[in-house]
């Protein structure tokens, strides 16, 4: 472990020092540097490729057009696992390839840097709190009260409204609108066109028309939070909307007001949760999937792609369907249905 | 009623101020000045909530929990309706209590102010006709020909094309995008990252490329209209699109060219209204539901969440399902299904 | 032949000069000059309507409504098809009035101008190569590396990204972020709101979070791509996100990291496209169509809206459903659906 703290973010790393980055055993040696991960067909003998034999978490092998790919690939050093008999060239053996093909490339992959300091362009209130490392780029707005941590990157045309809280690191993309009354922990990251803490959609008929109930609550995100593109994560209507640390949201994702996340959620492209639905730490839901109101989804609970919740989901269960249900019940009832149509059309 | 003109936005009020701003009966009395509404868990003997014991408009009783969380409260006074026998505490009752919640909130929540005038560093058109009391914020561009009324607030980083013209008390968000062509009535408000105006999706094969037909029917939106975050409502191919007064529209919502909304209409998240399709004074669409073109969705008709419009529907019809038919007759068809797959499963 | 080339975009245009730009024959004949192409309802004398009297491409024929309002219409001059027997007016017939319209309003109704050279307000990096006939329009940001090509239109408050390509004459309305390693063609249009290049939804859990695989393939768009307002096109993880030629995509659509899109492609609102799916030349999705990822839907293939392509779609054929299955079968199957439920009741 020695070496590791010693490794420049981008340098070109030998077998040895990956094989220690990732906590892996290598086979075979190696005098090339390694420059980057890739894919197995673009490879070339400096890059790094990874692979299975076996089945991944979601249960799907290799297909033979992959394994035969992994043969022919060109790369110098494969990660791989157990189920990898010959690798066709040195490697490293490590339990989980994607895993440490993640760590290898953040290693190699620096991200755009961003200078400290506020873009002559910027338009800060006066009283906005800037820790002297944030950078503020160009045609930001960062309005009364806000408070931007260290560290924090306003890339560039960002809109921060009253009191907004960053915490340190955080960085917020092109175009991001952030309403006032939220907070936004340490280590997010808030990609282009998405809004977090405008108003929930919550009105009332007054006879005449429809009476906007004040939304002032705001919205509470937690540390390490990643958040695609053009998303909503609206302000709750007394409390705050909150979102859990560790929480990954796709694009197009709208979270309702009064919305509570646990920790590690996982919500896909245009999934939808509506207001004051609960769900529980490390929840999975697939794209397109929704909830009605005021639900609870259970930690660690999945719903499958499209899947609308329309009840309670217990933790741990796996869902799906409109409405959806247990995913074993929904495919056997697939498979029923599937099989009554075809008798109907024999008869 | 003599009070009530003189109640300044924001200020605590009494018992009997609040009785008189909702058109509701005081039971009991306190000296306490009430300075917010707010939910039953988080409330202070300074706050006021609300609570029906009945069915609320959709039919829903409150479930145990919510009963004992309103005895639980430490609100100092509550706005009930008759279906309340022991409010616990001093109360005012009104027919509605949601209702009367909401007016008294939007007395106490004063929105975000903005002095009018133009920030240094918007861009504003030299032939644009910007009412003295507007107030362009920063970073703004207001193109040639642009009206901009009187009360009118451009928060940030919005952009206004040629020509458009924007009623009085309108608002718009950061990063709001209106096209050319665009009218929006008086007490507009528009939420962050949404597009008005843009080009429908009206293109012809010409043989070798899909050929756009130019779209310049432009936008017409009516007075207090609220359009929620990262939607699109979409400019006409000839005649303007047009969104009736006091529609409300959520995220995500698309409306296309050529279509056309009533009075008061509601599109929760993600609805797709397609184009050349009128809907009817009060209709509502739940997520995510959509329609195809051309059709009529008479008044007051309600589609459920998810449901899919592939013809005509009538005024105050209730619908659901794809396609989407009579309600109930879709849930009777859910309950015969679950019937059939059943018995086909002990088979 | 010889009189298109000196026509003048936006003039109005006699009968005969409509004739050759549609490549029609004239009937009648009129000393009037039209102005534009407009809708039946509300064109005036000097104004050009299009009609058909038989089933148009989609085999949709014009209600009795549509047919009297043709008759109706106080247009000076009609588009036209074989099918149309009596115009009552003078008309130029061609094989394709729809396609006709669009090219003569295409004539007629000439884009906003945008002068050349770089708004005072823009920033822009030093480095960055900007062609002299580009128009960088108010409050953009030009990153350092960033190549604009001739005819470029930056309309306002634009994001182009470190080192971004922008091909001829291509146009990028406001609040369009383009993020690092994404070039786009020529003659491309994006909407406002659109995001390119922001990072794919890949992460592998470490045990501890879900941490994110770097995505640095970027996106690499084709010549002559329109896209519309708020959608998401995603960079790839190590080789780019690929749109084809001459692609159009509606608002609201999502293409995922690593996808390939071919020629021609449509994707209408609120698609969504997952990661690593392969979509041939002139593939249709109608609205709120989905992929899962990882799979090839061939060249022409047509899915219907709400469609969700579970497996791969062979070219040419034509899917409904969830999950999407051939749309004769999907459209058999709903009415033996029907029959059981009809059945099932009168037990």
């Amino acid at each position: 472990m020695s070496g590791s703290p010693s490794l420049e973010p981008g340098a070109a790393l030998n077998a040895a020092q990956i094989a220690e980055l990732v906590s892996g055993q290598l086979e075979g040696d190696s005098e090339q540097l390694f420059t980057r991960v890739t894919d197995l067909a673009h490879a070339e003998p400096q890059h790094v490729v990874f692979f299975r034999a076996g089945a991944d978490a979601a249960g799907r092998l290799p297909s033979n057009e992959e394994t035969q790919a992994f043969h022919d690939s060109k790369a110098g050093l494969a990660l791989v696992d157990d189920t990898v008999e010959d690798p066709g060239r040195p490697c490293v053996r490590v339990a989980n390839p994607s895993l440490a093909s993640a760590i290898l490339s953040r290693h190699f992959e620096v991200p755009q840097q961003y200078a400290p300091g506020v873009h002559a362009s910027a338009v800060v209130a006066n009283d906005a709190q800037i820790d002297a490392g944030a950078s503020i780029g160009p045609l930001c707005v960062v309005s009364e009260g806000a408070v931007i941590g260290p560290g924090v990157v306003l890339v560039a045309q960002v809109h921060v409204g009253p009191g907004v809280i960053l915490g340190a690191q955080t960085i917020l993309h092109p175009h991001v609108s952030i309403y006032e009354r939220v907070t936004l922990g340490a280590g997010c990251v808030v990609h282009s066109g998405t809004t977090v803490g405008a108003p929930g959609f919550g009105y009332v008929w007054s006879g005449e028309r429809h009476l906007q109930v004040p939304q002032v609550g705001g919205v509470t995100i937690g540390n390490g939070v990643e958040i695609g593109t053009n998303s909503c994560i609206d302000s709750g209507t007394f409390q705050p909307t909150e979102i859990g640390d560790g929480c990954i949201l796709d694009n197009h994702v709208q979270v309702g007001h009064n919305a509570k996340l646990g920790r590690a959620v996982v919500l896909c492209g245009k999934v939808g949760i509506s207001g004051s639905t609960k769900v529980g730490d490390g929840a999975v839901f697939g794209g397109q999937a929704a909830t009605v109101g005021h639900l609870k989804v259970g930690a660690g609970a999945k719903i499958a792609a499209r899947g609308a919740i329309m009840k309670d989901v217990p933790p741990g269960a796996v869902v799906a369907g409109f409405p959806a249900v247990d995913i074993k019940q929904h495919q056997r009832d697939k498979v029923r249905l599937r099989r009554l149509l075809r008798d109907a059309d024999k008869k």
